[in-house]
């Protein structure tokens, strides 16, 4: 495996800036300034048209001037100028840059044009490079700040890949506020070279980095994005925030698999199926990919929570019952631990409600203490540790009580040990996550903060939090699949295929299709095909029991409300009406199609569809009249590991359908996963196939059987 | 109608308090000292067992000696002292008093003796009384802080009544970092006497209050509820942050709607009755508040964004789709008179993308006028609007060139008018919302802020705050139902309980069951009940067509996946089967109801239970085999009018279900409705009957028809 190209990018040893000039309001003069002042230790070479001085260094006029050749060279300047600018960088032998310039791809056919231009140049020198139309990056180990604006001195541990380059920058006042720090980030732009996948696999390898978070607008390579974060996931946590909703609803297709598979869907199971955590917004991605980085694993779903007020302690189990966590009592032994702590009236079950109390010992030492130390808790949530901050408060109110004494007097007679508290995490190895109304400006939220214990300004964000950790443990402890063998490519369905093409189908008819499906053994039913009454009623007599009639045509791709089945006919003169009626409603003599009765109310359905950069795509959910009423589907990249099968079992919110239900037995879980896994094989092994559904899948019993099926071919 | 006792309580001209002392670590004293320094002009008591002088103030032993009777008097006191204090403010002539005292009913028998003994007290007198249990209030408009926490002088505009104290001071410091004010808060604690509806009531009266917000953790008297809400909701935007989780699930029921109708279900379905914006966080609460009650009401769904870079753009408009707001592309005109004032490779369409960009002029005034202006949007998002913040950040890189220029001098260079850009909101009456990852540091924000323009931190958060407005206007001009008029009530229905009751019935048979359901109106199928196999075919054929054979008996609740019920027999000889069938099943000679089949695919479910406080409730939903698989149900508090009826048709995922749908017709939404007001009806007349399921209300074509029913009886 070749080395990844952020490694050398990420650290160099000297930088040279094309763009950086002495108009302080230019961007590339900004991230000069950065880099000059944050504490990056190499040298720094401005590059500039005309100006012989540049912030009080030496400037050159072109890279080929420069004294040596720096290990990373960036590009701010005019849009112009980057492919001359570019090819001087190969000429000098540097071989990582970063193009932050826009105006290429994302302006329009031009803009293409020049950016392969640039491509080309890099390929040509071995250049690897970042953008364009991006905003830099931030390394903290080494100091290193090629944004605009201010890196604060201390390392962090939280690593950021972002295709929207604000992220890296614009916030970084922000996650000060917070106590948030990024190891490093990346802002990857067009993605012309180096992309988002390069940069998850780096911080897979990196150790600053603890925990990843990811900004994503489009992922163009699926199956390498699934499995490098299949890999990075089982050993550090990763977060995502994928906002493509405006695209939502635009995508149509002939089959309801196509209809119903939008780009948020597809992003919804595709993370799911990389293993990593999906959060709504920026403001979670920063926060809890944090306590990610931070926090030793959640290992179980047992929360405590210890709160000086009611409201907050009930906001955090609300919140933590919503999310699959508990908040159960504590044993009688713990609270008998507790209870002396405590006032009379004030609660010691679980959340421990201290209710209005002085003396922050007790909630953020003692009584944690015993919650951790006794077994009977995964993790913990305090609500409520404040000293300064509330003296602040209260101050204007006290004053003139207190004569001449000063703020900073007031303040400065309280004396606390804040250790034993910051401690926690660390000595009991669970993670400890804080809510205070106060920031900063309060030692307990400062010191919370300082000593790398995540602090949320609500109840509800602090045990949301917990709910994203506990995700992050299952992603590391899910099942590994056995690996990707692919079946033999079947010739016979090449065949059907090739004929269909041939007559210039835009489908296979139902009967064809199932031919299929059964070479690759997926269960389908019994059935054969009737031109005549006659036939059909013979046809019946060979299946034996009750039988269903359906119009089989490939032009005839949905047959439902329209007349075109009839369903449990049992006597011959029932199957012959219905071949009459059925061909009455059609309009035409078209085949007939005879199939036995799947028993079963059970009704789901597994489909199969194309998207760029995720090809093939496999959907599972609830199949029959109700599939698009309720769009209780998920989706996957194929081909699917048994594992990966399996997980989109579950992944549904009717997913008690499969269990023991009104009656019908579990069903066949295994089987089920069987008919996934091959519907994506058949997709890859014949991509002219557009798009598939299998709707339904009646469960017989336990026994999945796919009783219709449409086959979409490509034009 | 007799006036709010809050009017009187919130705007006392003179406040006695007892458990003011000189100990500053008291919560008494410290609320003392609010109500001393926070402005509040007139006379305040202390009143104190031991101490002559208080805080500086002549302190009195008890009630009676007070120089006058106060307008309020607040008990911080021991529980013990309560008693006497009430009385004493009783005999003292003062009419309004808050108890902050804790003990009471919330920690037992008790407690709840002396609640009773407080509560007779208050009757005595005449005295309203909020509380036990309680932080106190606040009232902007007179400077009163009956709190711990500090006030800030500016009166605010957003009206709080919360059931946790916390909320109403711990706080205040977070609400005031956000610029949010708060018109007037009530901490109604236990509500032993005034309560959470008196506070809605209230603040739909006070003039000063533009929106409501209310934390909830138990509502009493939901029938109150309901009404005083929707009243208030017509004219004023109500929030509500309902938090029950933990009791989820320790609900069950002998039917199918009793045992899905958990707590935080029931509140979901009777805040949309009631008209309340529910919101799911704390945070949200105060921000979505604020933002009603600051900005003109969203009338339509079309959002303009402005932002300068591409990552929050997309998560705003993503945010407003994801909620059913409308980001629509601006129309050609509109376009061009943005292309001229942005750069090239930026964009116009909506979102508009200045990139970036220092001139905050453009994005804070001029174009956010073009668009508001141009009738194309009806509110208005824009990130990323800052100054001095910005500078702060990039002044540390900037200092060494700016040789010795202090930070203020620095600043000081900044002159901007940001007037125009404070007046968008009232100019063009148009909601405007700003997120700014700076916050007060910045002058944009600070100025936003201090001009009651919501800022966010993030940009999901202010297009979520949107979509709130959005609620508000729907609830605001929601449909008003015809005025509620009862059925008269059926001798004959009481007859049947009455019969089941002395039989010592826990519930009807079905067939008994229907024929209530008919005697008020609900549509049933044509049965017959049969007794011996002759009767069911004698049945059958009377009947007609295809028939249903189910067990009938009161003991046989649930009868589906048990060999009970047998479906769709048309011939004699079917029939007599399934009745043998039927009554070996049950293992006794039941009773077998025949009846007639009633066509059509799609069911549902219509079912009453109860609630103390929410008496009878109806819950409509997806019926049929899926009921409890899916969930998909809404529940409302009845008697219902026509207008909360159709409401619940539009409230479950799986709506598409009553439109036109496979070839089957739009539902009658009239018949559903009136099953749906009908079954309320049957309820509030009929109080013996514990709860409902008609499952499935099957639609025969469009027309609903109550195709199976049980009723469980109480005990």
């Amino acid at each position: 495996m070749s080395e990844n190209p952020l490694h050398a990018l990420m650290n160099p040893k000297s930088v040279a800036i094309a763009g950086a000039g002495n108009n302080l309001m230019k961007m590339g003069t900004m991230q000069a300034l950065s880099v000059l002042h944050d504490g990056f230790r190499g040298p720094v070479y401005p590059i500039h048209p005309r100006d012989k001085v540049v912030l009080g260094l030496p400037a050159y006029s072109s890279p080929l001037e420069l004294p040596e050749a720096p290990d990373l060279g960036m590009i701010v300047a005019p849009v112009g100028e980057v492919p001359r600018l570019m090819e001087g960088f190969g000429e000098r032998g540097t071989k990582r840059v970063i193009v932050c310039t826009a105006g290429f791809r994302e302006v329009g056919a031009e803009g293409k044009v020049l950016e392969q231009q640039i491509n080309d140049i890099a390929a040509k020198y071995g250049i690897r490079f970042l953008g364009p139309n991006c905003m830099g990056i931030l390394n903290s180990e080494i100091h290193l700040n090629l944004t605009v604006m201010h890196l604060d001195e201390r390392p962090g541990l939280l690593g950021l890949a972002s295709q929207s380059g604000t992220y890296v920058t614009q916030t970084l006042y922000y996650l000060r506020r917070q106590g948030i720090r990024l190891s490093k980030a990346i802002s990857s732009g067009n993605e012309a070279n180096i992309g988002l996948i390069d940069a998850l696999e780096y911080f897979g390898e990196d150790e600053q980095t603890r925990a990843v978070i990811l900004y994503i607008e489009a992922i163009r390579d699926g199956r390498r994005f699934v499995e490098t974060a299949r890999k990075v996931t089982r050993h550090k946590p990763v977060f995502a925030q994928y906002v493509g909703g405006s695209e939502a609803g635009a995508r149509a297709g002939l089959s309801h698999t196509g209809a119903m598979a939008g780009p948020d869907f597809l992003y919804e199971g595709i993370l799911k199926q990389a293993g990593i955590v999906r959060v709504q917004t920026i403001e979670d991605l920063y926060a809890h990919g944090w306590a990610a980085a931070t926090q030793p694993p959640l290992r179980g779903r047992r929360i405590g929570v210890v709160t000086h007020s009611g409201g907050p302690g009930t906001a955090m189990s609300h919140t933590c019952d919503q999310g699959g966590l508990d908040v159960i009592p504590f044993s009688e032994t713990v609270q008998q631990q507790i209870r002396p702590l405590i006032a009379p009236h004030a609660s010691c079950g679980n959340p421990v409600d201290l209710t209005f109390n002085l003396d922050t010992e007790q909630m953020t030492v003692r009584i944690p203490e015993i919650i951790l130390g006794s077994g009977e808790v995964d993790g913990l949530l305090i609500h409520g540790p404040m000293m300064t901050g509330w003296m602040k408060e209260v101050f204007p109110h006290f004053k003139p009580l207190l004569k001449e004494m000063t703020l900073d007097q007031f303040l400065g007679g309280v004396v606390h040990n804040l250790s034993p508290a910051m401690a926690l995490p660390k000595k009991f190895g669970k993670p400890v996550l804080v809510c205070s109304f106060l920031d900063r400006e309060d030692n307990f939220a400062a010191a919370y903060q300082d000593n790398d214990i995540p602090v949320f300004n609500a109840p509800e964000k602090a045990a949301r939090a917990m709910i994203s950790l506990y995700r992050c443990f299952e992603a590391q402890s899910r099942k590994i699949g056995k690996a990707l063998v692919p079946p033999e490519k079947s010739a016979e369905a090449d065949r059907i295929l090739d004929e269909a093409a041939a007559a210039g189908q835009k489908a296979l008819d139902e009967h064809a299709a199932k031919r299929i499906l059964a070479l690759y053994g997926i269960p389908v039913p019994r059935e054969i095909l009737a031109r005549t009454a006659d036939e059909a009623t013979a046809a019946a007599e060979t299946i034996g029991g009750a039988v269903a009639l359906k119009a089989c045509s490939w032009e005839i791709m949905h047959k439902s409300g329209k007349g075109l089945i009839a369903l449990n006919l049992k006597k011959q003169s029932d199957v012959r009406k219905a071949f009459i009626g059925i061909r009455k409603a059609a309009g035409r003599r078209v085949p007939v199609l005879v199939q036995e009765m799947i028993p079963g109310g059970r009704e789901l359905v597994v489909g199969m569809t194309r998207f760029p950069g995720f090809d093939p795509c496999i959907l599972f959910g609830l199949g029959g009249v109700y599939t698009e009423i309720f769009r209780d589907n998920t989706l996957r990249l194929a081909p699917l590991s048994d594992a990966e099968a399996e997980e989109m079992l579950d992944d549904i919110r009717g997913k008690a359908l499969l269990g023991s239900f009104r009656g019908q037995p579990e069903a066949d879980r295994e089987a089920l996963a069987q008919i996934i896994q091959r519907l994506g094989w058949i997709a890859v092994l014949h991509p002219r196939i557009a798009e598939i559904d299998l709707n339904p899948v009646i469960l017989d019993g336990p026994r999945p059987v796919a009783a219709d099926a449409l086959f979409v071919l490509k034009d």
